[in-house]
């Protein structure tokens, strides 16, 4: 068994579903929980996911050998702040934030020389809908989770974390926190963005309800992960900023330069700029 | 059996899988197809779509009940102009085009009196893939088609029509032809221009492979509708500019304040528009 006792700090979707594939997989002991909603921590027991929740955080990561942070990116300095006077000495932390360089940083701050057991990490998967309700035990199965080791990181500590999320069925990859940030932001936090405003433009519109029902399977396809939680992704936003304002600025210049496409009518750019995306996302594996 | 002789012009993925539910209906007796590639029409007969295709389009409408057109919309004129002097005097012509104000346009100009037998419609249907592999039987299954009659088609011609597309299992509804170019704009042409740009946007970048290998399933449903048909399009962006570049103008006039609230770390503003979009996008009712 890999861990006699994990912490989940954060019993939603991902925690919830970490904590199940953990189980199943038979590497941890006992489940203790929190929540800072008490709803969502008395589910998580009800669920199986927490073998019980602590009303207070600092009560829940007492004695754990593992504490998973999964709450919204904006939260981690407060969740570590708290619990930093609480770790056992040898306590591994990680997380599951969707940006690292904002991560790592509040995490020097509050845990000092115990950063050396702190392992920043983010699994790619996800799912529109959150909660402990939505937590799946395969969720991460075939999946990727990203981990930005610190250079103060024993390499037994980073083991021990990766071994964990293998446990979960998913393949674990290192990289650089920097080269992360930049390349979710590209592929995630952009669309999130985009997705967000699409369906929001839509739903101020006065004929909103006649054009959701006339919309089809690519718009709902287009428009899924606007379903996604509000608070999280408001997080992500702001703390990756500095990558997502970039990519940002370059799709709106590439929206200029469609535009003025569409208002010629230069369907050769058109269909040239189509060909290049439509060859890309062909080629691009897709489950479905 | 609703038509004796239906003739599809062009057997890719939505002609095809019309003449496919409508067999399957037992509501045709012969079906004509054709292509102008040649590869294409003769797959279409292998693949029992077409009973026979014919080289040239003259030939193939010759004594057919039903026409449809299933070809990229600036094809339209072309195709119409083609046919016009071979169709019998109470054949019906239909298509299957994604904007209605350009083909009806066209129409007019092409079939003079005969327009009274032609009802434009669009089937609220697709698949990323295309061509004749691609049809499926049941693609318009509970699915919606909308059809834009015209002031002087006779009601017997329009509800021929809609039969047809009942038999295939669709829904039909009517609705004016420049409300269906607004909505389909916002729902449909809007997302397709903007999935492109990102897919692109990625594709040239440097880090293009790093960044599509670390891509999750959010991006992969964000980004399926980039895969559609680059020449389909090219042509419904170029037909339906004048909404379209309304709608690109309101979206990159919301991307403008979004940046400027990534910019601000303006949380409140940003999870209020989230909040509108993941509530409205819950709402919508999702096949998956």
């Amino acid at each position: 068994m890999l861990f006699a006792r994990v912490t989940l700090v954060g019993c939603g979707l991902i925690g919830g579903s970490f904590a199940m594939a953990l189980r199943a997989a038979g590497e941890v002991g006992e489940i203790v929980g929190f929540d800072r909603n008490p709803v969502v921590a008395a589910r998580a027991v009800d669920l199986g996911i927490a073998d019980r929740c602590e009303a207070r955080l600092e009560d829940a990561v007492i004695d754990a050998d593992l504490v998973l942070l999964a709450v919204p990116v904006a939260r981690t300095a407060e969740v570590l702040a708290a619990i930093a006077p609480r770790l056992r000495a040898d306590a591994i932390v990680t997380d599951v934030g969707s940006t690292k360089q904002s991560v790592i940083a509040v995490a020097r701050t509050a845990l000092g020389a115990a950063i050396a057991r702190f392992v920043p990490g983010h699994p790619i998967a996800g799912r529109e809908i959150h909660g402990p309700g939505a937590a799946l035990v395969d969720l991460f199965r075939g999946r990727r989770v990203l981990l930005t080791p610190l250079p103060e990181n024993d390499e037994d500590v980073v083991v021990r974390v990766e071994a964990a999320w293998i446990a979960c069925g998913a393949r674990v990859d290192r990289i650089d926190a920097a080269a992360h940030d930049a390349v979710l932001s590209a592929v995630s936090h952009l669309p999130h963005l985009l997705a967000y405003a699409l369906v929001a433009q839509i739903a101020e519109a006065p004929d909103a309800d006649l054009k959701f029902s006339l919309s089809g399977g690519g718009f709902r396809d287009f428009t899924r992960i606007a379903a996604s939680s509000p608070e999280m992704w408001r997080d992500v936003a702001i703390a990756n900023r500095d990558a997502l304002l970039k990519d940002l600025d370059a799709y709106r210049s590439r929206l200029d330069v469609l535009r003025q496409w569409v208002a010629d009518r230069d369907a050769e750019s058109l269909e040239a700029m189509f060909v290049c995306a439509s060859t890309a996302r062909t080629r691009l594996a897709d489950p479905r």
